[in-house]
């Protein structure tokens, strides 16, 4: 689901006639210009989202360059799933009734897949009642969402944060209240750890009031790479528990983790804390297959229910033939060394990314996890160009990101679109690199980042 | 989509303690009752949906009798989806791309295939800004009902409605104001037709405030089988241009006609009329694959920008292999008698059905289109049974359907759930029978129903 960036860039915009090319196949009148009723506020549009912008700014690159651009940017992946997962969709379309709408709370299939899987993941039975698969993890957090939130409610969400849930929860009437993960120092001069990005305890708790209801977290982040600790966690499930909130853990890059474990909330000793805990999965990053929809929700089973009420009027049910393939993916990438082959494929594409990085001596986070490059460019001299009017105005990574598609033709993603705009200064020297890429790409990239050297 | 039929009956419950299965998988804590953070009042769970308890009955009845029950219940297909779509389907899986992301408004040749099968249909030519391809129909009208409405707007649903209109309307923030499609005389004794179904537009235009900002329609219409003639919908336009209010038109069955047309609120001559207008589509009902979640929002391109954003925001995207399947199923299906051959197997199947109750001599609805037929039991004898407690306080066609059920094996809809509580009474002498089902199931189906006769 990461790879809604910076679409939330909207201005409001008046209500336009109509264009021409649809009134010509209208038959005249003079009132049609006559007001419309008007749209939700929340959706007003206008402008051009940024992430339009980029892509854009790339086709418009190999345009002109009639080259392909080495695109790092979204977050979906360039090459296939894996062939027993292909072959497991393939098949299930061959059965009549994986054609039909699945049961809102999942195939059973699935269902007694991710019972199993997680079980084991966490070290005790969960129950099936405490799984829901969703379409997509997007919208297994909507879901958890909608299924607690309303008017006067408070979620602490953490900066940087994927922008999709900033709405999701606002949506729902809720307030979206931001904590803050604190950067290292000396990261602009030096090398740090997606783990040395912290909490300052005493500063988060204050933004704790009675109206909480709960805690966003994602682990492994986007775009930092950081994976929780223990003890983070254990902290984190104490104040759950002392103020009564749910803590919602995005963990869709949970096996992409590099050092020995990945902790998880949901696997602690304390009771308390799992009962109010939920986390979310994907498929699509679990198996390369963002198009196929397939997330899930796991966790209390008291508060299950409350999302799978909401998630059955929200999407009715899930798509149900890659359901069925996702079932048989997981029960066969258990056996296979999946996973661990995955990650040490992963160990490579970030090596030959950071090696020029550190060829250029320009820092960048090592990631606990995930598939993200956070690399700081305060030491480019950035030329002053023509910017296009949207990005004139934008914090320096959106002309970082500019500019380096169009000298050097990589794409990135500018990170300050994850942060409030008064913290937009926060990181705005860095750029993000997706590394979910073909190694050919990677290093096409990488080869043509060399560059760089003349702009330090 | 419309399968959801009276999901909507909870009761609010208190917060249970956990459950002993889950108290094993935990280390014991005195403090394990602490109330949780509590739901979203709008998601309040307890006693059991009507749906689950219709399931269940028949699955009680099945394993009691030993044999398969006539399944008329849910309206999910009993067969595949077309080969050429099956194919399709397949084929789109080995395209790398096909398995990630598609872009929020759809793929692309989605998008250029329902431009050009809807130009065809509407008998002008549309813009591709006019379309979004949707997760489902069902996520199609949640995304309008958030692209436009927020709290203190109203919204105009005839009764009877689909059921998951309501909530979807209300998840927003807006009331629903409840209109009638009335009944016409006499259906207790004859049969009438779906097009004899009626607005009272003096009472309808008393409903109308500055409020309201949409009205709904279906058509053909669930569960009555109604068709929505010109008259009615240009009646309808007029008072949308007056009041300024979005006619958004349900019309997942279009495909499903009898008769020689399907006029359509979005071929109005009137453009102001068309400006104000979007209507969904479902190809989960037009390729009999409800479990693709595979829909689109058509309409005025003036509104479809506020659509596609929410859409954005709820579930980012739509599954990519099965858009894909689909563009290339429609335009097959365009070229190879499809959709006649559909018409004409629908109309053999209502057959199958209508006579076994013309025999009994019981009325029914014959319908203008969609694939449900409305039976009227008042003349049913319904002998007085132990109802389950989940009935014994319900109207009259839940007892129905659950001996129907116990007596006879056939499993059918209870209608009043598509009514509010106070207007039960309207349809609740009435029975809904999917017959998008095989022709031996409606033949047993039409066996079974003979034994009606001696409870005449």
């Amino acid at each position: 689901m990461h790879i809604l960036a910076f679409t939330s860039v909207f201005k409001v915009s008046s209500l336009r006639p109509l264009p021409n090319s649809i009134v010509r196949n209208y038959s005249l009148s003079n009132k049609m210009t006559s007001k419309l009723p008007t749209n939700n506020p929340y959706f007003s549009l206008g402008g051009k989202d940024i992430w339009s912008l980029i892509n854009e700014t790339a086709a418009a690159k190999e345009a002109k360059s009639g080259e392909k651009v080495a695109n790092l940017g979204q977050g979906f992946f360039s090459y296939s799933p894996p062939e027993f997962a292909i072959k497991a969709a393939k098949d299930a379309f061959d059965q009549p009734m994986d054609n039909q709408y699945a049961p809102p709370q999942g195939k059973p299939l699935l269902v007694n897949q991710l019972q199993k899987h997680y079980s084991k993941k966490l070290g005790y039975e969960l129950s099936n009642n405490q799984i829901l698969a969703t379409t997509g993890a997007n919208e297994g957090m909507f879901a958890v969402f909608f299924g607690f939130l309303s008017k006067g409610d408070e979620v602490i969400v953490f900066q940087p944060f994927f922008d999709q849930y900033i709405p999701n929860i606002e949506m729902t009437g809720a307030k979206v209240v931001f904590a803050k993960l604190h950067t290292p120092e000396g990261f602009e001069s030096k090398n740090v750890d997606g783990s040395d990005y912290f909490i300052d305890w005493d500063e988060f708790e204050k933004l704790i009031t009675p109206n909480t209801k709960m805690v966003v977290i994602n682990t492994p982040h986007n775009p930092i790479g950081k994976i929780f600790s223990k003890e983070e966690l254990n902290k984190l499930g104490e104040l759950a528990v002392k103020h009564n909130f749910i803590i919602l853990s995005d963990e869709v890059y949970e096996n992409l983790y590099y050092d020995s474990e990945f902790p998880r909330i949901a696997a602690s000793d304390n009771v308390e804390i799992k009962r109010r805990t939920l986390f979310v999965g994907s498929a699509g990053k679990t198996f390369a297959a963002t198009g196929w929809r397939i997330g899930w929700v796991i966790g209390s089973e008291e508060l299950i229910p409350y999302v799978k009420a909401a998630h059955t009027r929200i999407c009715f049910s899930t798509p149900s033939a890659t359901q069925v393939a996702v079932a048989k993916a997981l029960e066969i990438a258990d056996s296979n060394n999946y996973y661990e082959n995955m990650r040490n494929q992963y160990k490579k594409k970030y090596e030959i990314l950071q090696k020029v990085f550190e060829e250029l001596d320009i820092p960048y986070t090592r990631a606990d996890g995930g598939y993200f490059l956070l690399v700081n460019m305060k030491k480019v001299k950035l030329p002053e160009l023509e910017w296009p009017e949207l990005i004139a105005n934008k914090p320096r990574d959106f002309k970082l990101a500019y500019w380096l598609i169009e000298e050097f033709g990589v794409v990135s993603i500018p990170p300050s679109e994850f942060y409030l705009p008064e913290n937009a200064h926060l990181i705005s020297d860095c750029l993000r690199f997706a590394v979910c890429k073909d190694d050919e790409v990677l290093i096409d990239a990488a080869n043509r980042l060399k560059g760089l050297k003349k702009y330090l």
